[in-house]
């Protein structure tokens, strides 16, 4: 297919490639006999999203050069994500084990992430100009500064062609305790922000990480100003007792700021919910959709999700769009 | 087992025979890696509830003369049901593909019935007179004309035989706008209706296919009249937006219209639950039973039919019946 | 590790090792192709638990000397029990069939315990002394005395035993109308309860086997003077029409009485929640917490052992405190 | 369909159902953590293959009047087999676990048959005059008599029926030692023998049993003559230290005795097969072929059936002519 | 990366897209509950061999604008096939079914195919010119001209631009009985010879339609003089009675026949084995190899595929030089 | 139970607890969605045998603090290992990932044991006079000391402990290349081998890390004599084309060399046959058998693990010894 000017060049993703293992059903780990696999993480996620809503994406990470790594690229390569930048190499792929709650008993995640390929990016992996040829989007979570000095130091080197080559930067910033402190967290994003235009995550890690602390929509505001970010966009969830989940999101784009309606949903499986929603928010400003339909589209996905198995946002334009614009798809449909 | 002269001839039943493969779990269609296996069809739900609620019955229809056809006759046959009048040929088995859906996200079905061993029949396959031989009555539905000439020219045979012998008649509207256009199933049910004794239906059918205008209970008592039906059966679904469904039904039954409460499901498999309020229906009418019991037996096996995996609402007379008289199914039962 | 003083002893649990067979989802048992296996028991449910939650803890019953006898012994033994003391011969393992429930149809449960080892135990099978040696605790149900009089025959030599060794006996009524009738049951819990120290029941059981005809918080007290009890712990269950549990209990412990909150329960499996609370209530007791903390590890163990398949609570001390303590688990852990 | 004159009336087979629960795989008991469930017996599977293959059959045992005992008698109906005469009521289904063998290790079967509803007959259960009418053949096998006197008495009163109506009666003597000892087997044959035509066994079973001292083919002519019958097939099996079987038989029909091949078989299943050979004989004499064409059928489907899970010969009549004909069936057939 | 001059262009494979569905282990089409999916088509095979042989390779095929699809493009794509020249639309994905086999019973395959949407190809699916620009290599089979006269007419016109652009063209004889007749095939497969430069195929297949009657090397010799091929590769299996297949080949390159080793094969799944052989083949032609290392090379990466569940050759260039340069792969390695 | 003075103390394995990850069936690792869980490690696989065949054994490692740490305990727990000596701690349990082979294509394994909980082991993790408390035998093979210094350190401990009880100590060389070099297991094994009694090795071990350079029968005594051994046992395996193994060992016991036959096999899962081969010998020492009778039982239990799944040799003492003398176990036991 020939490329229109107007098409937007690829969106790509850059952070750890993790297998994910889940116990079966509701079975907790003491109980479980085999492991659901697949091959996940934050950024490829939302290159995954990208690819199925009608962009077109790269995944740039780094698995080893066994075949679980062949594995990993099979496996986002699968949804028509660009995977040519994938290094290989190190010791091992990073795992994240998984077993599902319900109701009042939620999920539990165990991180076997250390020693991993991605934790030894050395300068050699990566030709970060050519791997943002034509790119119009750079999307990078707080995971990937977290493992380390290597991936720190990638990390800026991208950044920094970001800037020269103006692709649009977005930063989801999804602090992890396990691994490292509030304290090294803050320090490890600071260098990062100048380069940032778009940023999704909470009032909370506006006031613990940047020092923003007006709260309500004037939190998102100052944050804009303060780091000159063209999207601030927050999630919020709360779980109910019996396991039902309250969702909703407040979207500052340019100087409009749209609040969705909250959501009871039933969750099946509520890992990558939000890297659909950092998706359907990276598509609307790349297609240059008016911040009402960004967000709900970027809700809707992000709802819908919570159904879906696995960390992939495994759902079609059609089947977003009809959702946000209030259609049900809770029938059959035959 | 002598048949006593008051237990009712068997349920004849008409229609397409199909597989049915279902993704695992809440996979959606490009996840799965294997399907669940069934035999099924609307009208084969209805013979399966009524070999296994204590009466009798015989599915007509036509599968390929290979393994396939066989497994279909078996897993009909398994619960009871007369499989004597297969007939055997044609090119495939109808098929049509499942994935289950949650909380806002519907079930999917995919439909690949073409060019199916149904769609071929022929005057050779049934002798009508010798399969309603003894037969009290005679059940088909919407998506059986629906799929052709060939079907219809069979059906309308049938029927007619049907009136000869005096066997009662019900007739699912069931309406599947995958298979014709509104205009042409209007044009489809015409010829049909002189013969139907029993609708099962609603509003909305009543007023799209057969110009019946009025609004409420007048509705019902329009189209009985209008048609000469003995009951008109109509049911009704909403979707919660978690995904819970509130289900209930008002049924006519002679100059009585019963109106069932409103039940709120949390549902494992909706796919069937009509057809086995259906055969609540027939069941209640073949017995005898007052219009109040028949309504209620009917809601009761569709109410619980909900929470059983594939089409068939395998349950006994003893559960149904404890259900619809009041009684909770939802302690152990030890 | 060496013993230290303030340790307790040993929870020492006598019942029907069973083998439980589920139907796999939500099939019926006609719809069956494989079933899930494991072993449990009400008694070697509270054992596990024991073992679990840092106390130790020896399962005592009788199993075939075959490799299903086996195969029950380590299933046990895998989370700490202490197995040596499970006695080996006999004809068969019972077993209990198990279909899972959803919305409005419950779990259905078939015995299938005829003719078990456990029915036939001899003198030879047990040797008390050494099986209560240091032990803490002495737990045993009802279904122990319903299966017969070898059983019943053993049971009081080892409630004479803790009597003399001072082990405290706790009783959980668990009537099976499945196994004998209200007379049967009350002849034959009448010769234990002067053995008796804490018993699990609810209000219905003191009126119907123990003549305690009084109500509500009164039930509690009087039934404690009656037998001489320092507990008496009633929880109650009600199922909603979309098959949530609410779920509470109140427990008198020496002259206090505590009630629970009522939590709604989105049930993922609800056998052994009861033995779980059993267990919860031993453990307050034996580490001398108070009525308070052990009525409130209680509830919050058995309302998170409704999330986990199979009988066993495989929970964890902190797990269950975090919760007992008002803290959700709803959320991801990682 | 209409019966011609000249189609054989049923194959009418009685003995134990019985619930079979295979470990996975190549799974110990000691490792499984679910079990494929099917239903089965040896006459069971005789009457099964009889419906398979063209002739018409009814299964006449006694299972429990629930769930478990409704599912067993749909797996029989599934392939065909009339059930019409199973008896319900009684306290269990008998069990048998098999885990399955590779190489030098092989399959082991765990009998958990006691108390079972078969064990329970009474007089009550049969109707020996209804259930014969029509039939052409009675076929029992060793495991009958062997579970005790209920089932012997019913057992005489069938042969009694069967020698009144003329029906031919099969006897596979199918000594188990774990359910009688050879001394108990040898008086529990003897007053079966006069009823016999057809006997399936070996010339083990003719010295041990029955006093037939010669070796040989004298061996089959001596037995045949001893007691009167028709036929006396004889099936051989050895194993290879690697667990290729080697299989073959003799058959001695009226005077000609005919030799088969020795097959050389890499085992699936190996239980039913001796089942699957002696209902091809069952089903030549019916059908008068020529003692070449009825061995060469039984032992071509014997052969197949190793390559079938569970205990049914699921093979068609044209697949075992193809294969007893020569013709190879391990190509790829499409 | 930038695709250096000696790199060989991709190869392009056109043919059928199927859905392949399986039932597990050794179980037949009557005993399955399920079916594993895959996709796969003989071209489709030889697609995924290139990608995966550290060529590359465009797969052009027609399926429909639903989900399964997608599924379909996914799983090619996963393997690194370019899948942006496939065409969508029309009714229906082919389907085929398999059942497994074992020791004297072999493999069934069940074809679904009518109606696909491969059979509906119009000239608007396909831009000949674009989807060969660079490419090196075109691959067919003749299951491709059997489904009909649409198909025939884009082949032709694919072959017309090959010819054009000087793109080696390949053909897989690979007759089916199933889609049509000898006679058939035999005017189906004329027209298509003058653009064919490699033949795969068989000595009977040389005799019956093209009618080359001398027999040996001789055959391949004439066949190819006789067409004008530069490659006449035939391979050759027979099955022995307990199911081992003995494998091997003789392949005419240029002037130079090579003859294989027989290979005695303990199958794990058969289909596809012949794929893997050509895409040998190709890879051989394609890098200039010696008949010698490409007929080795073809050889061991047919037996190799042998072992591997469904059709894909899911082999590294590695395992298969290893093994055809004589190293065992049977070791553990570790 | 007390302990007899005669009954042997328990064997004491010391080495990395490892997770064992298979691919379904005969899956390569990129078709795998899921893979079959179960905890190992060469020296755990001892340790199980001891406990399964009637001696007593203690597992030795250490695991992270998590469930999965947990999980593994159990896992070993269940067949009655002890595991109290089983230290916590740590980042991650190692990893290995298996894929099945078949045929010409042999089993792969990927080692997934960097920055393990084992490899970070410290003076505190251990007491060993406590551990080795009425310990009879102390196991550990070449692994332990391949994965680092810290590894080393506390094995030498542990040596040095077991020559001040008299604790007999075997050591398995198992050299893996995946681990060190040649050059640097010979430096690593050198200070070990004056703890060492019995070894289990092969000839080319002999030569390669302990500069034994005769051949034959020689070797073997040669190795006795220079490292003062009690016994050197070898096995020996071949793989033939089609997979079969053929599998021997001689062992030198003192003076006497027994040489077993030779066994072919068609092999389920070879991974764990050499750790149960160990296990034979040193019960067969423990218990003071002769060599010939320690011999054949070491043989037979490693000739019969080839058919169960899973590192464990799940075996009993009766069927080993069955099998040892001769008894087949490849027919049905029912």
């Amino acid at each position: 297919m020939p490329v229109s000017a107007e098409v937007p060049g690829p969106v790509v993703c850059f952070g750890e490639a993790l297998m994910r293992l889940d116990t079966p059903g509701f079975e907790r780990f003491v109980q479980a006999n085999s492991f659901q696999a697949s091959f996940t993480g934050g950024e490829a996620n939302v290159a995954v999203s990208a690819a199925l809503w009608e962009l077109s994406s790269r995944m740039v990470s780094k698995v080893p050069a066994h075949d679980l790594g062949d594995a990993c690229i099979n496996y986002y390569r699968q949804y028509g994500v660009d995977t040519r930048y994938m290094a290989r190499g190190g010791d091992r792929l990073g795992i994240f084990f998984v077993e599902n709650g319900k109701s009042q008993r939620g999920p539990r995640v165990i991180y076997d992430r250390v020693a991993s390929s991605f934790r030894s990016l050395t300068a050699d992996d990566f030709d970060w100009n050519q791997i943002l040829e034509g790119a119009s989007w750079f999307h990078f979570s707080g995971t990937a500064p977290a493992v380390g000095q290597a991936v720190q130091t990638q990390l800026l080197a991208a950044l920094k062609t970001c800037r020269d080559r103006g692709v649009v930067v977005s930063f989801d910033v999804g602090y992890r305790s396990a691994l490292w402190t509030v304290e090294e967290a803050r320090r490890g994003y600071a260098p990062l922000m100048e380069y940032v235009d778009v940023l999704i995550g909470s009032e909370q890690d506006a006031t613990t990480f940047f020092g923003i602390t007006s709260t309500g929509e004037q939190n998102q505001r100052d944050f804009a100003r303060e780091f000159g970010l063209q999207v601030v966009a927050y999630s919020d969830r709360e779980v109910s007792q019996t396991g039902l989940h309250r969702y909703s999101a407040k979207v500052l784009i340019g100087e409009e700021l749209v609040q969705t309606p909250v959501y009871e949903i039933d969750v099946v499986d509520r890992i990558g919910t939000g890297d659909a929603f950092t998706a359907g928010i990276i598509r609307g400003q790349l297609l240059k959709h008016s911040p009402q339909e960004t967000t709900a589209f970027a809700m809707a996905a992000a709802v819908l999700k919570h159904s879906i198995p696995g960390d992939f946002a495994l759902l079609s334009v059609a089947e977003i769009e009809h959702f946000a614009q209030g259609g049900s798809l809770a029938k059959v449909r035959r």
